[in-house]
């Protein structure tokens, strides 16, 4: 099942209904196959791993975006292009560390969610947005950038917002860079 | 993980990309979960269906369609006005009957398809997109029509295009509006 390389680039918008209720299902499923909430998760994760090293050309050929020279810019381009790009929403940003490199969106809206109310008692611990952790951090390793990406806030939770905690893991390069 | 009444209108669109990933990556997973092909299928059309009765309330309210009085009338709905709000794609009809309740919708570029080449050969049983069929079927059944919906061609297959066949289950009380 590999990429075709003609695909053509129109239309590329489809109904988010759609997608949210066939990522629903997609999760039900993932809920059926694994007892624990943290497999459903690490599955979720690995998925969007996989489709998140394939967007990102999608995303560079797309957005025309120039390469970005701080975990900042980084930060900022996830939130105003690419989110923008394939939800339709626009998170806002806020770095949460001295060190420069944790940075949070905010999501007052979470698109996945439309026809979710809350999480079954039973699934707690389901992070049921783990996919896009996954993207992203799929994406970032593309463009050589290491990062963990993890929920911080869930509203499916009863947390007032949506917040997904992305810190990029500096490498011993990166100290020539900051000359 | 009930619908939630409260949720807003707006923009409606996201990325075909995210979307066709997505999908891609359930498919996938069923195919782990499940080793026969027919397994898969009839799992992808089960979840279709849950998606179809529950998106086929978006669909009234957003495309603000009257009823329809034929089931060409609906074939065409289907196709002119479902597919195009879904999925951004218009499938010729065709009748297939002299009866006038087998309809086929035939599709030059199946928007789900986008990063599939070819089915793994021991996959050669699989209907990739049979998820829509189902959420035909299941939409179809909540406006009170009896259908079965199914892939008669398939490009994935190495047919010329790709083709969904509708035959609308006449009922007994049907013979009375043919009066």
């Amino acid at each position: 099942m590999s990429r075709s390389p003609g695909r053509k680039q129109e239309n590329h918008k489809i109904s988010r209904e759609l997608f949210v209720l066939t990522y629903g299902a997609l999760v039900a499923q993932l809920c059926k196959d694994y007892e624990k909430d943290e497999d459903v998760n690490a599955c979720l994760d690995r998925m969007g791993y996989s489709i998140g090293i394939r967007l990102i050309d999608d995303f560079l050929a797309r957005s025309a975006v120039k390469k970005c020279r701080s975990y900042s810019e980084t930060a900022d381009m996830i939130a105003q292009v690419a989110f923008k790009m394939y939800l339709g929403v626009t998170p806002s940003v806020s770095c949460s560390s001295a060190m420069g490199n944790e940075f949070s969106l905010i999501l007052d809206k979470n698109p996945l969610v439309d026809f979710v109310e809350e999480l079954p008692a039973e699934r707690a611990s389901l992070c049921y947005c783990n996919l896009l952790c996954g993207v992203i951090r799929g994406a970032l390793e593309m463009v050589h950038l290491a990062a963990e990406v993890t929920f911080l806030q869930d509203r499916l939770k009863g947390d007032a917002v949506t917040e997904i905690g992305i810190t990029f893991l500096r490498k011993p390069e990166d100290k020539k860079h900051r000359r």
